[in-house]
């Protein structure tokens, strides 16, 4: 008999050959790294059939540190014994025990070198789990499930089956930069990005100390979904920038532009950065309509500032929607610490700017 | 006594007022489109605080209709009534007649004229109704709640809280060009920028007859959600570039630079339309890494062959979350209805293309 956790993988089954062996290997590195980082001990991992098998007696520990992992579907910390009806049988009632009232059997043969059908094993130990343990037989209302999966000669015990996030493993997608500010979205833009598979890489404009240091704590966070790639960031300081462009815009009455402006500078540091340090793309938070100045308007403008790609995953999230993401993430009651108001922020942003009037305004204040 | 529907909205309540108002004004104008398109007759629309109250007898039809209306959390078909509790009290009799069992008062004062606190209803109302129809109170596992809404000198009366889509009004962030196939991904995309407030339109690239009928059953489908905005659509015959191109690639050798040649044509087609018509931004149903040609450096490879905005709003998504939001809106059955494999795919699709080499292959071709 031997611990084991069973981790199972969505998307990367459905790829070619080739794409396949790529993604696989380099979700087995994830979860090596993963599991170093988090101190758990492991004899092996067995790449089989759908499916990779981490050998370890740290089940618990080990199971709630590979939930971070992107490109897992799901994980069941298990029990491996011979495929034998008998060892099964004997494994199962252990496993049943205190579980619950109402169960059933849920059997599957990845490999089908086992003779009975899913069917049969399902009908077979559900009576005798039911006889030996009192237990009542219900598919669609249970307590717990009794799982089986039969692979390459062993059978696969389990009663929990862990929902993670999915995704594609980190690292099969390129690197990118992501804008983090201290608010509430662009830490979900970032991890989104990790989801499908980027090397995501940080980069904050500070404004504020407090600002600063919420981002720091949210950079930990973040990093603890980022196994597999060690995230690097770039601090900017925004404040001798921001004054002074402040000032200028004030004299000139055109105030209103301020957001713009910051958000163009941010824009075009992170721009240099990518051409210097090789991100295929930026990412940024911006959604449409949340606050005054993400206006569709503003947003085309921005993008028309700068040459590389801009891509902005929460773009069409409800604020509602955001939050929740937040929340799971990890993020949002850093992001919601009180923080002072930005210094620089006018009271009207401009909602409408067009590139022709940005232009004028630059001419006019840096003369 | 008034039959209505209880129209609350989101986000929009959280504007500055010149914001609210706007927006405000916009939900109403797409509120009576869906109405009238839907032939429901409603004699007003009064707009209140947080709140628009529809006041119509077809009040099944219209709870159905305005779900599609985005900017709407959410709807209750209710009664208004007089602020008086005797007539409060027998009008919830009625209506709490054979709902269930269990259940709970709910009381929300709007407006603060009525006297009794939202408690004092709860509890007074409460104890009615358990006496009356021998009902149990449980807050937390009702079978039905009884909602009340003090609104200037009335009381709105309800047992239902249809949850809606939320978002913004279409109208409010401007105008976009969405290209859509006749796959999953693309109409989730059109409908996400609808959800922000874009009024979108589409461009369909026809390749089979097969696909040109399917798109034109996802057009319809995503006119329900367009309150406001009837969708203009532009259909570019794709065959003659695409059999041209396929046959000078094939020549040089260079057949797996197909899906790239392809894609370019389509955004750039619609760059033009951008230009001609005022669209702000190209939306498309891009994804990462769900197909072979869905690399980031393939997407960051075409976003450089155009200068208008792309905006991606499913980038971030795992395939089975588009399945799930496709379904939601109607489009899915439609999308997976077989068609033929389109005749240009090559078997092995280049997965990470340089712009360097595009240019070089482009300049073989055109000769």
């Amino acid at each position: 008999m031997d611990d084991c956790i069973i981790v199972r993988y969505g998307e990367i089954a459905l790829k070619s050959d080739q794409t396949r062996k790529w993604w696989n290997k380099t979700l087995l590195e994830n979860m090596k790294d993963c599991l170093e980082k988090n101190n758990i001990t492991y004899s092996s991992i067995d790449v089989k059939l759908g499916r990779l098998i981490v050998y370890t007696k740290e089940k618990k520990e080990a199971s709630i540190a590979l939930r971070n992992v992107f490109g897992i579907t799901s994980l069941s910390p298990a029990v491996r014994v011979e495929a034998d009806f008998e060892k099964i049988k004997d494994k199962c009632l252990e496993l049943s025990n205190n579980k619950g009232k109402k169960f059933r059997v849920s059997t599957r043969r990845i490999t089908k070198e086992f003779p009975m059908t899913s069917d049969k094993v399902n009908g077979a130990l559900g009576a005798f789990l039911k006889e030996k343990l009192d237990l009542e037989v219900n598919l669609t209302n249970f307590d717990f499930e009794m799982g089986i999966e039969f692979l390459d000669g062993y059978a696969y015990l389990f009663t929990e089956r862990i929902k993670t996030f999915g995704g594609l493993p980190i690292g099969v997608q390129g690197k990118v930069i992501c804008l983090v500010s201290s608010g509430i979205d662009s830490p979900v833009a970032a991890w989104l990005l990790m989801k499908r598979g980027c090397q995501v890489d940080l980069m904050h404009f500070k404004v504020t100390e407090e600002g600063y240091k919420k981002y720091t704590k949210i950079k930990e966070i973040l990093q603890k979904f980022s196994y597999g790639h060690e995230i690097k960031d770039y601090v900017i300081d925004g404040v001798p920038y921001l004054s002074n462009t402040k000032q200028k815009l004030c004299e000139k009455g055109k105030d209103k532009w301020m957001c713009i402006f910051c958000k163009k500078r941010f824009l075009q540091e992170a721009e240099r950065t990518c051409n210097e340090e090789g991100y295929l793309a930026i990412i940024t938070g911006e959604n449409l309509g949340q606050v005054a100045s993400q206006t569709l308007k503003n947003l085309v403008l921005l993008d028309s500032t700068v040459k590389v790609t801009v891509l902005r995953p929460v773009l069409t999230y409800d604020k509602n929607e955001i939050v929740g993401m937040a929340r799971i993430i990890g993020t949002y009651e850093i992001s919601k610490e009180k923080e002072p108001k930005c210094p620089f922020t006018p009271n009207y942003p401009m909602t409408s700017g067009s590139a022709e009037e940005l232009h004028n305004i630059e001419m006019m204040i840096w003369d």
